[in-house]
């Protein structure tokens, strides 16, 4: 079944040639046509951004098209296959960007991994683009290019990292109506300290930023292989990212193992790989226990083996279990409200702000519904009129 | 008339937002679509291409997609406008290549007008095009870039240079049908030694290396503003580019004005700015002279005025006068046929046939026929099979 879709999805792409087209909204039937879209009638269009840079936004594609750019470092579960093999990715991102938002976007799949090429090179390329997706770029690298074009004039935004923590978020405002407890009552664990992972710390640190979660989770530890990330742990002085993150984490400087942060914990997120969470962890996590295992395509724990454990609500990355978590509840939205409110950044606040209408269009979420269906278009325009508000409310 | 054509694409372009979409050719509309276009289905796709760099162009965009690069540093007759300004020029361009060729173009405009920084640029965004259409790069930056870029194994052209010299050969070759006049009694006078003069030199040269036009022309001057280039004015020998161009034309060295240029000339061609020829300097040509005053919007010499002179072939390049000589009939044809063989490059041989093909087009030229319309987009197909064909033949 699975190997099905495989071979099919291989053979539509042979059949269309990848899946995007670019599409001229003129056609060239007469000299007329050929004045207005060519010359000599665009140099006045060309002398209107000379004389005022600005209205490229009015004037160009530039309003609505993103690039969605790779190294092809760190692509879906494949690891690191390099730029050509990363391009079926990008534009199926292209292809949600479309259907989703309406947004054109166009894949850039970079031939180097070196940070300061990567960051040139987009530098480089911005004109033409109203907003940058970052994909699939590996962790640690990810955070500093992320960083360090935050003053390009327009959003760049690593979906790996935000569009991950923005669904995760939403998921646990839901999961929150639905066990009753507080968030401040709240302790996570994250299993995985890698783009998402950081992220997804990040986000729920920022979430006392809203008055109405004054004070935040009452808890947040990250884990990786060796266990729960601390700033006293000697291996990690070598690992600047990971020894920041310990630091904006784990305020009680705890100790132990991937099993002992289970102890009493709330939430479980998994952002890592299958099988890495037994029934008998999940055992010793608080009563009504939320666990979302997102590791694709294997789970860090069967959905049914948490329920069984007694967790009372599971979630995973996979479209055949519940609460499926996926970004493209996000970033589409996300987009679009930036680029209709020409923000120059994706701000925290436009960030909390798409995971709380997330959360909200859902009416009644229940345990197997915290998280709206990745097929329901609307949810996009619900996050999007949330995140223009957001970037209009906030200082560009 | 010209101001309402100006007015009229300044509000499309902004009706619009530019003239370009990227269209997807797949829909999601359920989980078997997603499952296709994205995850899981995508990753054999990808898997294919790491395994087989190669299939990337059976299995993504790459074999129909060109990027139409500039710096925005000689943007139609409008100057250094940067890349913001060149947008709109570039968009036309990515218009005509869909309109006529069907061939998926996207622009790309680059904050940096350093040659390494645009050749390493161009190196780095490959993946993901099967062509580069270089656009719109000053002179005689452009010669080096497009040069140091043709082993990037996907062919890369510099339109402002090749595609009007194979359209003014394409031109001449039927001139030379009308006139009855031999190539290899056909002495050549150019005005402009900018990207386009330099071209049309080159090319004219390379026509030897057709069998049937063993020899090729008689002679070649090239003027610039100060008048014949020959290898020993003074002033060359600062400008290495003009100097090389002085050595590859001009046989017999000879040196004085544009206008001693013309004194039996038997061709002019202006590739410069308006009004820099007189009636005078048109009667002093050889008889059945021919010329094509490409300046843009004002011509070297009004058409009208070159026939009183006594010219038997005249042409420029706007679209109100006979023989319209634009490069929109030759570039969409030229990429679609290289695609299409996946040729490396775009060979002397290919401009040569595409040259040849265009100029075949007309079964009959005429003094104001010596080349098709522009609006003809049947010749698209005439001039991709003939560089298809010649660049199969050919070692690529």
């Amino acid at each position: 079944m699975q190997k099905d879709i495989f071979e099919e999805s291989v053979e539509l792409h042979q059949k269309y040639g990848g899946k995007l087209a670019v599409a001229s909204k003129i056609h060239i039937n007469n000299r007329h046509d050929l004045s207005l879209a060519y010359t000599p009638g665009v140099a006045r269009v060309c002398e209107e951004i000379a004389k005022d840079k600005d209205k490229v936004f009015d004037l160009s594609i530039k309003r609505h098209t993103v690039a969605v750019v790779t190294d092809g470092s760190a692509v879906l579960g494949l690891g690191n296959i390099g730029p050509e093999a990363a391009l079926p990715v990008m534009e199926g991102k292209a292809v949600l960007f479309k259907e989703y938002a309406n947004i054109d976007a166009f894949p850039i799949c970079l031939t180097t991994q070196d940070s300061e090429e990567i960051i040139e090179t987009i530098q480089r390329i911005a004109p033409v683009f109203g907003g940058i997706n970052l994909e699939d770029i590996s962790a640690p690298r990810c955070f500093e290019i992320e960083s360090r074009l935050q003053n390009l004039g327009i959003p760049v935004f690593h979906d790996d990292q935000h569009g991950t923590a923005i669904v995760v978020l939403a998921g646990l405002l839901n999961a929150a109506k639905v066990t009753g407890k507080p968030i401040n009552q709240t302790s996570v664990v994250i299993n995985g300290s890698g783009a998402a992972g950081t992220a997804i710390a990040d986000l729920l640190n920022s979430l006392s930023l809203i008055s109405e979660y004054q004070g935040g989770f009452k808890e947040i530890l990250v884990c990786d292989t060796k266990g729960i990330l601390s700033e006293s742990r000697e291996d990690l002085q070598q690992a600047p990212a990971k020894l920041a993150l310990a630091k904006r984490t784990n305020p009680f400087n705890k100790r132990g193992s991937l099993s002992d942060a289970f102890v009493d914990a709330d939430v479980f997120l998994g952002v890592s790989v299958g099988n890495v969470v037994t029934k008998e962890m999940v055992q010793k996590m608080a009563p009504n226990a939320v666990v979302l295992a997102m590791a694709n395509p294997i789970p860090e724990i069967m959905p049914q083996l948490a329920v069984e454990a007694g967790a009372a609500v599971v979630g995973t990355g996979r479209s055949d279990f519940p609460n499926q978590i996926n970004n493209v509840l996000a970033f589409p939205g996300i987009f679009r409200g930036a680029l209709d409110a020409r923000a120059k950044v994706i701000s925290e606040e436009m960030k909390l702000a798409s995971a709380i209408a997330l959360a909200n269009y859902l009416k009644s979420p229940t345990p197997n519904e915290i998280i709206p269906s990745v097929l329901d278009k609307q949810v996009t325009l619900a996050v999007a009129d949330a995140v223009k508000k957001a970037a209009l409310a906030t200082v560009n």
